[in-house]
């Protein structure tokens, strides 16, 4: 059987494919007897086929060419394999220890092989909801940020890395066909949530007004206008673009982001924003969760702690590949010109205060359509009692507006946090 | 002759040239016996020749893969030509009155056959040194801002304008090739007049301490990196990229923009800046100008009133256009969510605080740079006199000081005509 042109594969067509792969063939010691293979695409947009052998395992991930929650009437490019291909292959680079290897990228079948994330790896959002600590994640994910949006942006790249001057629009030329998931990203994100739209949907009735003073909110229209026009037209490093606490594995020890397949040049605070914001989502869905055994308070707290150590652990590490590269051949800030250790603190201290609103406004856009648009968070999903999830809801709401409309006045992460736990 | 490949021409193979191309020899009626032709490129970048017949007449302009006055030494790509002629095509199309049309492009020759501006035009700057009035530029510069600017952004354009979704993307994927030409522009404009380089030059020994407190002011520095990374990362629309003094040819009745061989997806307030800038350069040159026949005050106040002109009708039109098209297909704010005046209009009043602060940083970095970079500008050069020149360049480069690091604290262009007053 050949593959000479796009089919999705059922179980059987897979192993018939990876037998045409020696690639993958190889993983598995060239036995393909008693595979065992399971489906396991829990999104929106792909197949994930687990595939294990006596002496290796893989993971198979095909993307359709529609949003399968959705079906065929959402058509999406399948080519979004091929952005997710070239941007794990570009995170593995910077940060091998919290990216999964890729082994095989076929365009045609819009299929990538890759490492298999073994258990008791589960996805982080699963995890928050168990109530489950991971002590370690605001160092990885803290890690992985700072190693991948550093190195991708024109503080690090220069003109001499790459054939092509001119690094970010070379960049964004290789990244400029991921156009669909961005207008994707873009309407789900920064429209719909804004404007009445057969897609939203929004705990009913309970936040029918919720919803309703979200489209009727001057300011907040004004602010996430701001943010579109930054996510479109800023190519300031290649951004994960949907950096979601469902977008990592994790267990005790190991933290790995996964699935970048809306990669793209875009804002930093995209990429931030969005793991920082679903945190905060996690936060309040955890009075949901409570019970008698467990009221949850202590893991809120650890939560509460996981916010403010990843952006101070981000920070630090994103300082501390600044200084260590401020000689280098990174184009934004020239070392002839950037000459004094004053003005060094100067631009940095500058580049994150405005780092620290993109997040915060990213953060909370991201907040305000996991509640009133169309694709929304376990987190709160599984909180059967509706008048409870609502209330759930509505307090992220309430702290999501506030963020966005009033994120300038805001100095630190601390005072996030101190504002989080007043919201009632 | 065959002109499979490039190769520049000179005043007899232009002819030749001209013979093999139908759309041009028939501008000339197909005679071309007695052709006058003329090499007039006083430019750092091209030929240009003025080939005029018994019965038609256009310009050849031709690009040269280095820039002219420096030599070899500078290697640039030839294939400017092309964004060249894309950007005028774009630009014709939006305001054909103030653009020159193009009969002709040949890629592998980097050639340009356009309409020949015929005296009484001459380039706006030799006016303005002249000290004569152009009593239609300020509307009709507007006017061409207005028009190329807006309807080249994502407030007029829209997805189904074009067959691949996501104008930004596709756009800026068609003008990523003009690499060389922004890292250039990024170099001379942001880097150079602040860090000591080999092309700086100022007028000498007189400023050499106000060169020296460019290259050591940390405030300025601080500024011109922000302005730098806005001019890198974000593709508002299709600007000219060098839209001074030089780039329009006037008469009193006609004003036409030519040379966007710069043209790229960048930030609007680069263009209007440039232009706004260039005019404050030859406000501060008439004292140079000024001898015992002509004191050139009235003239100034001219200077003056146009300034604040182009910025009040640029203003004014591009609202217009805005409120025109807002039911439009332009996806930067989308009727169902800006649905009333009042958000209308203060959207509108935030998009243009924000052009405004660019349009003045951006205005400054072009006025510092022609004084202490590589390339400085007639006004000032055709002062013979050094001590009196110093004098003009110190006063500009003292506003354009103040405009770059205090520019969020202007309210509107009657506050900078009456800055600019005050610098004496």
């Amino acid at each position: 059987m050949a593959f000479t042109e796009f089919r999705p594969l059922d179980e059987k067509s897979l192993v018939e494919y990876i037998k045409t792969v020696p690639s993958l063939s190889a993983k598995l010691g060239d036995n393909l007897d008693g595979l065992t293979i399971k489906e396991v695409g829990d999104g929106n947009l792909n197949f994930v086929y687990i595939v294990i052998g006596s002496s290796g395992s893989f993971v198979i991930k095909q993307a359709l060419p529609y949003i399968r929650s959705i079906g065929e009437s959402w058509p999406i490019t399948k080519e979004r394999a091929y952005f997710e291909a070239v941007a794990l292959k570009e995170y593995g680079r910077w940060c091998p220890d919290n990216v999964p290897e890729v082994y095989h990228f076929d365009r045609t079948m819009s299929l990538i092989g890759m490492r298999y994330l073994e258990p008791p790896h589960i996805i982080l959002r699963k995890g928050l909801i168990a109530g489950v600590e991971y002590p370690l994640l605001a160092e990885h994910i803290s890690e992985y940020m700072a190693k991948t949006l550093f190195h991708t942006s024109l503080l690090y790249r220069s003109t001499t890395d790459h054939k092509k001057a001119g690094i970010a629009f070379f960049a964004v030329a290789e990244f400029c066909g991921n156009v669909e998931l961005c207008r994707h990203t873009g309407q789900v994100v920064f429209s719909d949530p804004y404007r009445i739209s057969p897609h939203n949907r929004w705990t009913f009735p309970h936040l029918d007004h919720d919803a309703e003073a979200v489209r009727n909110d001057n300011a907040l229209k004004v602010e996430i206008a701001e943010l579109k026009s930054k996510f479109v037209e800023r190519t300031q490093a290649l951004i994960h673009g949907d950096l979601h606490t469902g977008s990592a594995m994790v267990t005790q020890e190991s933290t790995q982001v996964i699935d970048p397949e809306f990669a793209f040049y875009g804002p930093i605070g995209f990429d931030v924003g969005a793991f920082l914001g679903n945190l905060i989502l996690a936060y309040f869905a955890q009075d949901g969760h409570a019970n008698a055994n467990n009221d949850r308070k202590k893991y809120k707290e650890w939560i509460l702690s996981t916010i403010e150590d990843t952006w101070n652990l981000f920070h630090k590490k994103f300082i501390a590949l600044w200084d260590k590269h401020k000689d280098g051949s990174g184009e934004a800030y020239l070392p002839a010109i950037y000459n004094n250790p004053e003005l060094q603190h100067l631009i940095q201290k500058k580049y994150f205060e405005d780092l620290f609103y993109d997040t915060l406004g990213f953060g909370a856009a991201k907040m305000i359509r996991r509640i009133v648009g169309v694709a929304h968070v376990e987190d709160f999903e599984s909180i059967t009692d509706a008048a409870k999830r609502a209330s759930c809801e509505r307090r992220a709401l309430e702290l999501a507006k506030l963020l966005l409309k009033e994120r300038r006045k805001f100095q630190d992460i601390a005072e996030i946090v101190s504002t989080i736990r007043q919201i009632q």
